[in-house]
């Protein structure tokens, strides 16, 4: 007779943890470096990559564009001779309003990892669902644009505490419009005390140079020998 | 011995129509119109409401305020002392992305339906999820702000799609920014032939007396005997 023993599993992730760590395996093993990149719709996620990704030196980046329909935006990224691989959560998976892990795991097999040094994730636009699904990343940043109003991290406070990092965008209609930029880096600081921040127009270029130089830096140094 | 019959029961509505026809009758019953408003995070809901009910003649107008947490929104709208109800999704139904026809219901006996004749319902900013969830509505209309760009149309489909109205709200900004209204018409077009639409600035009041007009028609006649 053999004795039974019962092994408590402690800790057991849920399934999208799980996924996610299996992402994020194989984007270390292949030296990956990945940003997880969320936003309200039209707060100008693709015109800021756009803007960033247009001179990266010899950090070699890719995008994982997710969208609930279409390919409007990888079409605009495609321009930059750059690998853009696109999710539909619509037709795929049902809908969805956020990519999770899964969802990416199935688009790694079309992502050239050995070709890369960064993958930019540009999530679907909601301020919510996308917050409560790890992907894999190794960074969460988000952006946030004047146009929102000031009132956006303490309406929508899991997001803006889950990102390491926030882009004001959209700098340039400042003088058009009532937001407070003083108010709006109170609340924040409220939710996410120290969060990292930078100041952004991807209409005029303003601030993307430094945003840009942030980006890059992420690569491991391999990747700019 | 009886004998025994089986009825099918043919076209079994889900929970979330169920529970949404439910609260339709309640609002039928108290002969009180409903308006389910949708948008992004930061289109401008709130300013448009404070703009168009400043000012709402005979007809009796309630709001009730769809966020995932904080009663900010709630707040400045019972500034016009009419009756506002506030959902939060978050601590109460588990930081929901939208309404559903359930957080309706639970917050039905908070609203003076005998007192009002047009209940506007301010759901949380997310241009997927809402589309996907009755409330007891009589109407879907949405906002949609010049500076998220004339592509959301088609990345948002359903959302476009789901409302018979589309307000386009912040045109004050466009001389400041690229957005083209005739390709965002032309989009909407595309996935919504004929839907009715409205130009608005909630921060100069163009064109608010005209949607307001169009809100405050909803309402029955009896309201403004």
């Amino acid at each position: 007779m053999h004795q039974t023993r019962v092994t408590v599993a402690e800790g057991v992730l849920d399934a999208n943890q799980t996924i996610a760590a299996a992402n994020r395996a194989d984007f270390d093993r292949a030296g990956v470096k990945v940003v997880n990149l969320m936003s309200a719709p039209g707060a100008g996620k693709t015109s800021l990559l756009e803007r960033a990704l247009a001179e990266t030196g010899e950090v070699r980046v890719g995008v994982l564009e997710g969208d609930v329909r279409g390919s409007l935006d990888a079409d605009r990224l495609s321009q930059l001779h750059i690998p853009v691989v696109q999710i539909n959560t619509d037709p795929a998976f049902g809908g969805e309003c956020h990519l999770d892990a899964n969802m990416v795991r199935s688009a790694i097999p079309q992502i050239p990892l050995e070709e890369i040094d960064l993958l930019v994730i540009e999530n679907v636009g909601n301020l919510v669902c996308p917050a409560e699904f790890r992907v894999g990343e190794d960074r969460r940043w988000m952006i946030s644009s004047v146009t929102e109003g000031e009132d956006k991290p303490l309406k929508y406070p899991l997001m803006f505490r889950s990102c390491e990092l926030v882009v004001l965008n959209k700098i340039d209609l400042l003088p058009h419009t009532d937001f407070s930029e003083e108010l709006f880096l109170a609340n924040l600081e409220k939710v996410n005390p120290g969060a990292e921040t930078f100041r952004t127009s991807a209409r005029t270029g303003e601030g993307i140079d430094a945003w840009r130089r942030r980006l890059l830096d992420l690569a491991p140094a391999a990747g700019r020998d």
